[in-house]
């Protein structure tokens, strides 16, 4: 037995994987926000080369997941699982590069939780020796979601304060056998879908804050952990609005973080680059975690994160059927070394 | 460690886990089809009460949930995970069941893989220790997919031979610690997506034949297991057209296989029930295997099956943007005892 679980939701990791390599691409865009110089790579042009918008999503997956297992000096026959989504009907980037990469794949469906989703199954399939390495990865693209979810781009509508402006990126990280070398994956807590009867599509950290903050929750309780454990505690993407309920909601249940931080609202500069509450899409939490985060965990000024992406189960179809948006969230413990006190302690 | 990998795409799970309940419910087309007597309820009407076809494809999906459970007599709160998804965008139905189903869940898109991708990762969850009791289970509507992928119905168009059926019918199981009683999940073959150029969202056997017939391919492969060692190699929803191309490939790859039957095949009587090529959908591989096969297999009147999901992740974007039909199967080898000599032995 290489786990143990706690409480309802929650694996402890016994022998907690590692993630050896991440790669990022982000769009023009992103690549002028604050986290511009931890991304791997930025496009100049968010066609990349392809035809559609979507192909360029696609490429995206294929590019992050190549350079990943390029900097892991492995070749993609070496990998033995991808866990990849996106935000787009049938997952058609991911599907589309597991096509050409040709790794056994297991498509998921997460929305915006998709990252956190794919590195809890990554590890599961590490941690239970199941194969040597296995990467998730997620991508979304303004361009695509805007067409798919909201209006066509040509029409130019006006974008309500309370919207997010959906990422253009994508990341992959690889998990591997525990290489004596961080970061680590040493908790997963699998989230439960909730829904407070948000509809609004242009509202949608409303609508994940709940998720987010029930997930979270279920952490503290299920591991027994102080909340000053983590340096910081990381959802993806409340944007600002769902963050400030997010803090809201946890302070009514007595939980108090300290470094309570939304990769939506790191993304952007939102005062001058006119994203309204933030970033969002599978691409959001993907890129913040495999460019900013990993690269602070791995030079050690993180030591331990708590990262929960949080992903809105958005169905244009569902919400013209009067229904509301169901959403969820999954948190992953990363943890920079083993046995190291954090830095909030 | 409890499980060993084999070659590339194989687990050989060393605990084989127990499938201690299923259910399945079908529509009443399904209902008046040859297996008709092994489904656990049969719908009068498909629209179960509801006011639209998605929210009774959602309904079904949690019924089948509460009926699994009801059956294994357990409570909701007993299941550790849901591995769950469907046809729909963003798994509508999926997705609206867990959250009133409030389990921990992982959303997954295979298409009409679902079913053994879903079965797959519930197994490595049980087989890992990860957690008591996974479900696996998934939905499709004929009438919701048809209006999402094709036509509205409202246009009466006329269907192709090649056409498949898509299944009204949602199917569960449920995945526990090897109990002492079968039938067990022994082996899991991880598929890759396979795309050999067909582009005809109504020939959707041709585009799946490849991958299914690369996966069973893999599985011998890998596993070293002489094709005798199953009664029964059950693809799903290839159709009769779709095994016909299986069959073919498989024998000019030097592979013989006594008795390799196809659920989309098997749902309905195509000559008197107007179904063209067969059924297909999630929904097809999930009831026959919770309902015929599972009963079969509880019953020893099957001994070992390798159960071969098959899942053509068709995009209505990615067609209209010049692009063939990416598919993608994975296995499952499910035996009602451990030890004992299959029946083509």
């Amino acid at each position: 037995m290489t786990s143990k679980k706690l409480g309802k939701q929650t694996i402890k990791l016994l022998s907690p994987p590692s993630i050896i390599a991440t790669a990022s691409i982000v769009g023009p865009k992103e690549g002028k926000g604050p986290l511009h110089e931890y991304f791997h790579e930025i496009l100049k042009d968010d066609l990349y080369g392809e035809n559609s918008w979507e192909k360029a999503e696609s490429k995206m997956v294929k590019e992050v997941v190549k350079t990943a297992v390029m900097d892991a000096r492995l070749k993609l026959e070496d990998i033995d699982y991808l866990f990849a989504g996106d935000l787009l009907n049938q997952l058609m980037a991911s599907s589309l590069a597991a096509r050409d990469l040709q790794i056994p794949y297991y498509g998921l469906f997460g929305a915006c939780s998709t990252m956190a989703e794919g590195l809890s199954l990554a590890a599961i399939m590490i941690d239970g020796g199941y194969g040597d390495y296995a990467i998730a990865s997620t991508s979304s693209h303004f361009s695509t979601a805007e067409r798919q979810f909201r209006f066509p781009l040509e029409l130019g509508n006006q974008r309500p304060l309370t919207s997010q402006w959906t990422v253009t990126g994508a990341g992959a990280a690889i998990v591997a056998v525990n290489k004596r070398e961080g970061p680590y994956i040493t908790y997963i807590t699998t989230g439960k879908v909730i829904d407070y009867g948000i509809a609004d599509a242009n509202n949608m950290g409303a609508a994940m804050a709940p998720a987010a903050v029930d997930t979270i929750i279920a952490h503290f309780k299920d591991t027994g952990l102080s909340t000053d454990y983590y340096d910081l505690v990381v959802t993806g993407d409340l944007g600002v609005i769902g963050r400030d309920i997010a803090e809201d909601l946890l302070k009514k249940e007595g939980i108090n973080i300290k470094c309570l931080i939304d990769c939506g609202e790191e993304i952007f500069d939102h005062k001058t680059q006119d994203t309204h509450s933030g970033g969002s899409g599978c691409g959001c939490s993907a890129v913040v975690f495999c460019g900013y985060l990993y690269k602070k965990l791995r030079s050690k000024e993180f030591n331990r994160i708590l990262f929960i992406s949080t992903g809105a189960l958005l169905s244009p179809t569902s919400v013209q059927q009067g229904e509301s948006i169901p959403s969820i969230a999954h948190a992953v413990s990363i943890e920079a070394s083993l046995n190291v006190v954090g830095r909030c302690n």
